[in-house]
């Protein structure tokens, strides 16, 4: 199967821990690398992680909190020093170029490399990004400043050919294609062979959603239904319901309610706050709304 | 001995490793801290060190390239959710405050403090700052933009009072300032009392001086003389002197060269350049010229 993985470089919420770091994630799709998020030290997690910055093209940032995005102009400053040359483009809110271009002219005024901003709106479910294989929606999300989520969507599949009955019932070699898709044949004799003989189902395209950092919104629940992986950030236990409200953010039972609703395959939690040293508290008021449900944390690849 | 210690929060230079983070220092005073740089990371290397970060008002950059200053609106933004309300001030070339308001504003608009910039000029020796027991120096580099370094001196110290032998002389409390002063004692028959009989030699004032990034220079030697801690980049070997001569950076032999027409106590060398996995060249050069010379880490303290 393609590669279509995630790597967790920071797990953490706004307070850095020597446990964890802030928000930001690698997906790699058939060894291209997308950056979601950049908190500070991003760069380094890559590094310690082994995964190869000049891999990456594309970076999505959800929201402008210091926390998300800390890390952005070292990671880009270190990229010019790896003699990259190939385009770099930053998904994101339209005030990240109003804020970070003056950084990148001042700091990194002869990087080899162009820097472009993609000023997206975080408020509509849209088409962020497209190529053969993969496409990248944003997820409008519920916070303090305005926020979305990243669906990373793997191309539907084509069917798998059965060669031996494809040989069998004279297919020419032109019409594989069609069979691929899903036609049925006709043979010399005229009779039709249903593709279902001739072909076998193809895996299912796989989804990963990121949703970080906001309060349980249901409306997002149509856009990430019955994805393979769901990241959903659950900042607080539920004894901290009221802070979580406040601040815009999720408790450990809302993002599994979210993931229940949703009917998605997995759960993966995140953004914990610092006061939780021991994390299991989170782990099992999710699972008790949603069994299927695990904490991410930032060594693990995890399979998508 | 009142505590004069330092803290290597990071040692790498620009590009930055898993064994080294970029520039930043410690200087705790008496249990008030202050920052020397700033470079991505520095906030989390001073929770590894267990430096509490709300013991420090003053910043001190040596000049705005990313891998010296990448790592300061995390610490200023982490400073704000510690509940700070003491006035930050940040010692820097003008363009500091030109560069990071704007960020500050943007994402820390509800510090509960306030960030004053101390714009200096990096290419003056001048006072920068000054407390009861403390005077903190520039020290004019050269380097590709305008950097400085920074010598912090202890105030000289007050001689010690032989209490015997005042009591002896029936020196009266009063006069102990003027003993501690170094003035001769007149006892009620006339009689000369020399100071040196009365009172011994203080400890010597305290020097540390950080120079770091540059070319070697011998202007600063002058400012540097004798200082207890030198702390000299060294960003290359001998190999590369041609690298450091055009960017503006210093060999290990340059460095201990300095050290030696300085006649300063110590040398610590730092600034690695990432190519190096073997800091030994590195030490060894700087020892042929300098014997006191030692390797910054990321883990130890210094008493100076």
């Amino acid at each position: 199967m393609d590669k279509f993985e995630l790597n967790i470089l920071g797990c953490g919420s706004a307070l850095p821990t020597s446990r964890f770091n802030p928000t930001s994630q690698v997906v790699n799709f058939r060894e291209k690398l997308f950056l979601i998020d950049c908190g500070e030290g991003s760069q380094l997690q890559m590094r310690l992680n082994k995964l190869k910055m000049n891999r990456l093209g594309h970076i999505f940032l959800s929201h402008l909190h210091g926390d998300h995005c800390f890390g952005l102009m070292g990671f880009i400053s270190t990229l010019g020093l790896l003699d990259r040359t190939a385009d770099l483009v930053i998904h994101a809110h339209p005030d990240a170029e109003r804020i970070f271009r003056p950084q990148l002219d001042y700091f990194c005024a002869d990087l080899p490399f162009k820097v472009i901003f993609d000023n997206i709106s975080p408020q509509k479910h849209a088409l962020i990004y497209e190529e053969r294989s993969l496409k990248v929606y944003s997820i409008p999300l519920k916070h303090r400043v305005p926020t979305c989520g990243y669906l990373f969507e793997e191309e539907a599949k084509e069917r798998h050919i059965n060669k031996e009955m494809a040989i069998f019932y004279k297919v020419p070699l032109r019409y594989f294609i069609a069979l691929k898709e899903g036609l049925d044949f006709t043979t010399e004799d005229g009779e039709v062979i249903p593709n279902s003989r001739l072909t076998r189902e193809p895996e299912p395209a796989r989804k990963y959603a990121f949703c970080s950092d906001t309060a349980p919104s249901n409306s997002i629940i149509p856009i990430i239904e019955g994805v393979d992986l769901l990241y959903h950030e659950a900042t607080f236990a539920e004894t901290e319901v009221n802070r979580a409200k406040t601040t815009m953010h999720s408790t450990a039972s809302q993002a599994a309610e979210i993931a229940l609703k949703a009917q998605v395959k997995k759960l993966l939690i995140g953004h914990y706050s610092a006061r939780y040293r021991d994390l299991s508290v989170l782990l099992n008021e999710a699972k008790a709304i949603f069994p299927n449900t695990y904490l991410s944390d930032e060594t693990s690849t995890i399979e998508i």
